[in-house]
């Protein structure tokens, strides 16, 4: 059980947001929202019976909003952190990269 | 708060569930739960500045999780419409079949 | 125009052709040609040292090409096999449909 | 048949190889070989009316190895093209990682 609060996100004073993302924060939570909405009415179709294909279609638009926030997380995450560790060391960089390329090969097998 | 029972999806005298997914819908519902949980899990990720590549794993998680959802409804419909629309008649099997393989190339690219 | 008639796959008597996809089998060899020399062309692009993003774009245009006949073989296996089957038994049929069920999801997770 | 030697990638006194890619090309070249030869069995088993199922699995087997070598060809990119990138400018990087992400983009959805 973890009692400390988390360090907030933006000290006072703290020059640049701690990953690539977090200057869209909104629009991701945003977005975030409307897919949480998406997987719910899901769950509704199936509560009401609905046709089976009209579930299926809602599926591969959630999917596909799913995949749209990760390709616009990834591409902020190389713009950032990889940028940044480029500009530190090649290993650094090459570090990144890897994790990156595995997160990638995830998301085409998931 | 709904206070109110769904209505039963199989009334006393009601021959058959209209689809082939209701007789596991309870279980369908606790995994659009499980996965209504996990979107909103990567909202709260982003929100607290989570490292980006943990995000990603968690939406290949989500992903997976709706594809597994949607093959199972997939294979209930073929067991139930398909077959009953096979002994139907070739044209209606034909119709439901084309409908099917319409939905799974929407998955494939989702 | 094509005036002689096509060739019969099999011989004088037999009643039908083996699989759904028999009677398109030209097409299909024509579609798979095209998608070896696809792919043949990627490797040569490699050969020729040429520009990464160009490459993969060929790769995801080979990956959607291989798709596209998975989706129709699919759908002719359906037509076909799946059909048969239920006018055989409604365990024949639940066989082949949770085979045609696991070839889906292998195609998702490729 | 092709009598004109292919420019050397190569030349004595080159110092660098031109992408990312380039060091592994042997190794490259022969996997592709590898998936040409997967498609043309795939055209072969198509001729011989063998079962579609069967057929099925090798296309994901295919899709499966041009997504593996499409992730090695993207992670390798970015070590090189966009790590060099980044250590010019960062718009030079910003625009490489552009160009990247959307062949990511056209790779989930292939």
């Amino acid at each position: 059980m973890d009692t400390t609060p988390p360090a907030p996100p933006t000290d006072t004073g703290a020059p640049a947001p701690p990953h690539g993302y977090t200057s869209d924060k909104k629009a991701y939570l945003a977005r975030m929202k409307r897919i949480e909405g998406q997987v719910r009415g899901i769950g509704r179709m199936i509560e009401e019976d609905q046709y089976c294909i009209d579930i299926l279609t809602q599926v591969s638009a959630a999917t596909a909003a799913l995949h749209a926030v990760s390709i616009r997380l990834l591409e902020e995450h190389m713009q950032h952190c990889v940028v940044t560790a480029a500009q530190e060391s090649p290993e650094a960089a090459e570090q990144k990269i890897a994790e990156a390329a595995a997160a990638i090969a995830r998301l085409i097998k998931s």
